[in-house]
């Protein structure tokens, strides 16, 4: 069973690789009369784009997205939507060199050895540009999160070991107008400032660095969440894992949690307003993989790129030692390109389980 | 769409309450003729068994699996396995308690916003005693796995700040005798009479702790893991999220890998043998989500138990403060008991995984 | 990728062998604080039941029926619902005679060339056994059904070439116990005495006959149905084929609408009340495979039981001509108690697609 | 969840509406290495293609299929393979009459009460043009089961009350090109010529009239099928009656069955080779869901097309009387276009039961 398509009712199938004709994506499910803004779309994937900075691969892409189905008088009808993304600028001479030879820390080797035959321009099906398909559906899911008044924001929050603080409780806008200020997309001025004169250099070495993205969803209604194995958090862990270069996931007081004791890191309960809120918040908005109506928030660790400047030994497809140099249009590090990847992902996540929870009450 | 069941060609579907008749599981999918050794799913079950040492819960349950179906003369026949584990101990009015009062970290509230009813006994749905149906369908998947020679490890790395140093090369059965003759399942004895001391200062204080579990898998052929949602790592990390109290996890490099630069991260191939191995392992076994042949590596993270013997402020179900003291019988630290359950999640993903395989190549 | 879980958001796993410990079925997806009368299950099985009237089998099993988990108090939880049927009177040594030979027109040889494995005893997983399970979960789905006010209402319409006359439009409570006044469940008390007779005759001659069920849905609001696959009369028609011994399905005008002309057929839209009716209903109540607010109606047919008690040339599994005799306790004619299954699998299409089709608009 | 995805491991998802952009299909999990001959799936689609003959509509469309994705120097990948079919020539002005009145037995009043909006242009999604993205999927599944020597035709068997004579056991290359000789698809000459006539007065009285179509499966290993839900006729079933206008399914003895004795109707096993063949085959080639070696064999029923060129009344969406006119370009008889989708939703079964089986055994 082939694993092209991500949700249950709010359903997406990407399909393509980096140098073939087009990349693009079916939407199925979404629910019929959301007014679909498409220049928000747009939006989503200039921000995801090759080439928008110094920081970024030289690749130009400008992956403008054309509606093929689904959407009438500017509405969704209920019925798929699929959403195309040719691809133009694939220097596919670029990729002799990968043709026979596995790059290092690259999946040459695992796509051969799990179908028998791989298009090695790019990288194919495993580039990173599948990921532009995400963006354009998941632009949709967050629509229809914003009808219904979901926020979601991502940014850096490190390269390498800078860190930036966390998140202010600032509105979300505010947020994101701060964040789009830089190109490292660090909602930190300050922090950012050091993470791109970081890159920079990296870039010049010829080098990679990994980095992290955390994330916050707001006014999440409680309820959302399928025990007892699509809870809430392992459904938004596997969308974080499923993007290139992701090795880790974590949420609420993650990894440091294990360290804690049960009488710091429970999250009492207040009487503030209608409803519970936790005067902690260590449970990451979600408890028992149900969302608690709480922030949402989860950190994801990227690995460094394995596309380097740098000479490296490898084998070839016949078992022969073989030395492979660094070619084509890479990032140094690719983390701000990868900001609205984890959006995306997240609400694809959100929306799915947004419809799930329609059917849990009579 | 409710969320009992995981995996597609090998498939578990849960059910059972806390306190209700039984709990138990249908595996569907298995393939015909193997041997089912049902003595060692009761092992399996007995290691996750409350009860089993001064460190875990005093709840007293035999756990004791039964057989309804799929199995005959010892062995699988391609129909559905339905195995059976009654309720024994359930002592239901040590809950009476959180009937109508929120329980801090737990997950009363949200059951109660989700579905608008709740059995409170216990926990419910929402107990850990549902992993128990984990571990029997575990049990039999870890039974296809050693069919194909591949086998399972984890056990306790960290409890609160004190961590097991990296498992050495060890094979699995060796690693297996080290760390069962100990009761917190560390396979280094040294850290493990460390781990059981604090554990038990942390008990008698009417406390609890968090921990990690590590895991590795050998012997598992290339080409597992299907792109681009479903890949292995992605499939790994939500069966384990999916585990109450789960707060993150961490493959390969992990979390660490965000500091690293690619030309230190990259696994440089080797000319050893007839496939590629890495000299490195950063890539924890998984590439482009396609297993590499290498060993599998990730770690869990778990927060401490929410149920603690102190009193906590909270509030109830009309919204009014409340008080809650900590009754009812659970464990100081959830990692020991957790072991076998991290193994049969991963046992059930890489099951699954490994069939799936099969349809990839003509 | 087994096939036995059936639905989708109302979803149901079915276990159990014939001659096994018991057969069983979980319930998920069922939405919480439904009032679950089990006394009402109980009668649909008892519906089912062998034993039940001179023209069924004289196997004797009392079908009772408990439940292991998901209703508390009475209520529905929205967990899942376990429910199991015990298997008592399983004379395993009747069916010694197909340990190795083939029955014609029965699944032993079909399942030995699938799996290579095969429980014999009874059938097995093949056996018409399995239908229990799917009444008693159909009987959830009629309660969530009638919740929402859906009638649902099928009766023998046929055995060999004796025919009942088109169901007049009485309400579905009339027809029901105009139906269950005669053993062979067909509403019309003239043609059901003929048809009682005439099995009889054919039961005593050791031979056995086909049949047909037919079936309408009341009250289905308009807009269930998931173009463009799952269309409701495909989900219909899909459930029916599941069923042992179904060799055909129509709905609306069905096989005579293949004959009749556009101008015949197409079914005129009334300005009757708030929502359009048709004058007439060739369409069966679906168009486009949605429900259109109509009657839903289909037909369908059920070929002879193949356990006949005559003398039957045929081959064992090393593929030697072999002689099979008709044993066992078997139905002559398997529609009166097909009844039941019919309207449980109708059930939980209905259940199903209602709850889907929650998530059609914002 | 919506309903626009068919198939587990050969699985498709369609979009498009009859007048958008252009309708296509991703297909996923078809293994790799399998050369796809494009210009067979052309030729496929061709057949499907309206304004082939004068008994077909007028609209002009090339139908040229292009590939997006997943095929490699001539060779599936194992990577998702998107097909895409350009609209052409829609005159959406033909459609400005049924923009708020509702045709009969169309699905312009159902679409509007599902989804509160509708594409009304051509009939938007309900468009029987969506058809043509399953022909293309279908190519590739035919493409598979050729590798492995499973063939399928189909034929149309009735037009009205004009019946073709059951097939002689022909090779199916011989029934293909008998049939293909002819404009109506029927590989009886001397019936064609009879159902062409009828089907051209039927046209010139502005009417239309429906028909069947017959479909054999030759050279099926025993072993596809996966009781107890996704029996093989039942997914066939599913299939067939998810195209458009399909009123009814039956396999093997069919509704004849249902007349017959368990003495006349039971397949005898006979020792003929190394596998068990059976005298008749009144099981259609399955017996208990699971395909037995022999020919498998269906007939489906479609009504006569809705479209019209009669005034007919109906509704509008306000609820009040309204008059349609027949308008646009359609079919007077839908079954010679619809062969080539009978075989290839056929095909689509077939494929995916063909991997599934992979799953069945160690």
């Amino acid at each position: 069973m082939a694993g092209n398509t991500f949700g249950h009712l709010f359903r997406i199938s990407t399909f393509g690789e980096s140098h073939g004709e087009a990349i693009g994506v079916i939407v199925d499910g979404c629910p019929a009369q959301l007014p679909i803004d498409m220049e928000f779309i747009q939006s989503e994937l200039d921000k995801r784009r090759p080439g928008q900075s110094k920081i970024t691969t030289q690749r130009k892409e400008s992956d403008t997205v054309q509606v093929l189905s689904g959407i009438f008088e500017g509405k969704s009808t209920g019925t798929p939507i699929a959403l195309l993304i040719p691809n133009e600028d694939h220097r596919s001479k670029d990729y002799e060199h990968n043709k026979t030879v596995y790059r290092p820390s690259h999946a040459d080797y695992t796509y051969d050895a799990k179908y028998g035959i791989r298009d090695h321009r790019g990288g194919g099906r495993s580039s990173a540009r599948e990921t532009a398909a995400r963006v354009a559906a998941g632009g949709i899911a967050k629509l229809l999160l914003k009808h219904y008044g979901i926020d979601i924001f991502a940014h850096v929050s490190a390269v390498g070991t800078i860190n930036a603080p966390n998140l202010q409780l600032l509105p979300v806008d505010e947020l994101l107008a701060q964040r789009e200020e830089n190109i490292v997309r660090c909602a930190d001025p300050a922090v950012a400032r050091e993470m791109i004169e970081f890159i920079d250099q990296v870039r010049k070495d010829g080098d990679t660095v990994g980095g992290k993205i955390s994330c916050v969803i707001r006014n999440c209604p409680p309820g959302l969440g399928e025990p007892v194995f699509d809870k809430l958090h392992a459904d938004l862990g596997k969308a974080m894992l499923s993007i290139n270069a992701v090795h880790g996931f974590e949420y609420g007081s993650g990894f440091s949690g294990s360290e804690m004791k049960g009488s710091e890191h429970n999250d009492i309960f207040l009487t503030d307003g209608d409803k519970p809120k936790t005067l902690t918040n260590f449970s990451g908005g979600v408890q028992g993989g149900i969302s608690n109506g709480m922030e949402i928030n989860f950190t994801v660790a990227f690995k460094p790129v394995a596309t380097i400047m740098h000479n490296q030994q490898t084998v070839n497809a016949a078992g022969e030692a073989a030395e492979i140099k660094g070619k084509g249009r890479h990032d140094p590090c690719v983390v701000p390109r990868a900001v609205v990847i984890v959006e995306a992902m997240a609400a694809l996540v959100m929306a799915d389980q947004l419809l799930r929870n329609r059917a849990s009450q009579l």
